[in-house]
C-alpha cells in the first residue's frame, strides 16, 4: 500500500488501521507518486489524506483524483492526529533547545510550545522526517513533534503525549485502487458512501438543480467542496460525498438524473464509511 | 489602503484599479495585519485576495473574515495576473543564471522556464520581494518573475512579458472596511453582490434547505465554499456569494428566512460586482 511521506508518517498509521494483518507499506515522496504506484501496479492500493478537521481539504488530492481517471476510491479511514514530544531515549525536557516539525504540527501545539519560549521552533517538511532527523543527529538538545509511531520507528522516546491545543484533530484518508481491479459491486450493503464530481453550466440555479436531484432521491449530502476549473475563471468543479441507502438502484437512478443537469459527471468511488 | 506584501505586489495593483485618484497604499507583512490596520484606523480600507482562477480560494482570508466580525466587505476587484521576466536594465537573457519568484509564480511559468533548463529556479516568499532582491543584489545573473509594477517600483526592466502557461490567471480581491464606517445603505442599485456565511445542523438535507431559500428568492449563487468548524469534526461553515436583484428588500427577506434554517448566519458584506 503506497503512502506519501517517511516511515512513521500519519499515512502509514492510516494504513495500519484500514488493512488488517500483514500489509507492506510503501513510502513515496509526493502525492502524485501514490497514484502512479497504484496505476503501475507497484502497489495494490494507495492511501491519501483528503481532509483534516482543523485545516480543511487537501486540495491537491482532490485535483489528483480527477487527473487519474483510472483510479477509484475504495475506502475511507479517519484517524486521530495525536502530536507528541519525542527525543532520544536518554534526553530530558531540560536538555531541549530546538523543536522540529511540520509547520502545521508546530502551529497545532502552539499552547504547549508557548510554555517553553526559549525553545527554537524549526519548520520541517514532514513530522516523521523531523523524527528521523532527531534520531540521526543524536543530540539531546533536539526534539521533534510527531506521532508515537514515528518515535517507535526511529528508536526515540515519547517525552510528552497529546500536545495539541485542539484535540478534535482528525485526518480523513481515501483508500484508492485501480478501476480495473475494483469489482463493480463494491458498494457496501450498509454504511455506504459515494463520492461524485461534476460541473454545472454558468447560469442561475444550475448548482441548485443538481443538488435537488440528490435531495429528491433522499441522498444525504455529507460534504461539498468546490475547486476552480483551469481556463474557465470563476467556474467550479464540485465534489460531493453522499450517504448511500441499502438499495443500490438509488445511486444508479441519481447518476442518470444528475447527468441530465450537470457536465463532466463522475462517480469517484463507492465505499463503506470510515 | 492596507495590503499584504512588498511594494509592487499584486495587492497594490488591485488597489490602483479599485481606487481612483490619489490613494496611499500601506504595505503590511501578513494578512491578519491588513484586518488589524483597518480595525485600528491606521488604514481606511484594506484589500485581500480571496480567490485565484487557477489555484482556488485563499482560505486564510475566508477564516479572517469570520475572526474579525467588525470588518465588512465593501467591494470586489478582479485583476489579471501577468508574470514577467524582470532583470537589471542592462542585463540580457544570456546573462541569467538564477530566477527568483514565489513558488506559484515559478509553477505558473513552467513552460517558459522549461525552455531554459540551465536556469536555477529559486523559491521566494513573495513575487515583489523577489524583484526587490534582484534590484538589491544588482547582478545581471539574477532575474525575478513578477508584475510589471514591481519592475517599475525597483528600477528594473521587463525582459519578457506574459510568461504564464495558462493566461486565464485572475485574482479576485475583497475591499474591506470597518462596519462602523460603512453606511447601512451600501447595497448598490445594480450589479450588486452579497457574501454570506452560515453553518447548518448535522442532519439530512440541512444544507439543501438553506440553498432552497436562496433559489426561492431568485438569488443566483455565484460561489459556494466550505471550511471546517474547529472543534466540530466533519461539520462545515459555508460561504456563499449571490447576485443581488435591484430590490433591496429581497436580501432582507432572504436573511430572515435563512436564519430560521441555519446557524451563525452572517452577512459579510454587500458590494458592487468587480
Amino acid at each position: 500500500v503506497a503512502y506519501q511521506g517517511e516511515r512513521g508518517a500519519y499515512g502509514e498509521k492510516a494504513i495500519r488501521h484500514w488493512f488488517s494483518g500483514d500489509v507492506k507499506a510503501l513510502p513515496v515522496p509526493e502525492f502524485p507518486n501514490v497514484f502512479e504506484a497504484v496505476l503501475e501496479g507497484r502497489a495494490a492500493f494507495g492511501i491519501v489524506p483528503i481532509e483534516n478537521s482543523l485545516t480543511g481539504s487537501i486540495h491537491q488530492n482532490y485535483d489528483l483524483l480527477l487527473q487519474y481517471p483510472d483510479i477509484r476510491i475504495v475506502g475511507e479511514q479517519k484517524i486521530r492526529i495525536e502530536h507528541n514530544l519525542i527525543t532520544l531515549p536518554q534526553a530530558k525536557v531540560e536538555d531541549i533547545r530546538r523543536v522540529y516539525s511540520h509547520p502545521q504540527g508546530l502551529a497545532q501545539c502552539s499552547r504547549f510550545l508557548d510554555e517553553h519560549p526559549q525553545w527554537e521552533r524549526v519548520a520541517f517538511y514532514d513530522t516523521a522526517g523531523a523524527a528521523r532527523f532527531v534520531a540521526e543527529k543524536a543530540s539531546p538538545e533536539n526534539a521533534a513533534i510527531a506521532s508515537a509511531e514515528a518515535a517507535a520507528v526511529y528508536g526515540l522516546s515519547v517525552l510528552r503525549q497529546g500536545l495539541e491545543t485542539n484535540v478534535q484533530n482528525y485526518t480523513r484518508f481515501f483508500v484508492i485502487a485501480r478501476e480495473a481491479d475494483t469489482p463493480a459491486a463494491t458498494a457496501p450493503r450498509e454504511k455506504g458512501k459515494a463520492s461524485l464530481s461534476f460541473s454545472v453550466a454558468d447560469q442561475p440555479g444550475a448548482l441548485f438543480k443538481a443538488l435537488q436531484v440528490l435531495a429528491d432521491q433522499g441522498l444525504n449530502m455529507k460534504k461539498l467542496e468546490s475547486r476552480p476549473i483551469l481556463g474557465k475563471p470563476w467556474q467550479y468543479l464540485f465534489y460531493i460525498d453522499v450517504d448511500l441507502p441499502a438499495d443500490p438502484a438509488v445511486l444508479e437512478r441519481c447518476v442518470e438524473k444528475l447527468s441530465a443537469v450537470t457536465e463532466d459527471l463522475r462517480v469517484l468511488g463507492t465505499y463503506r464509511a470510515g
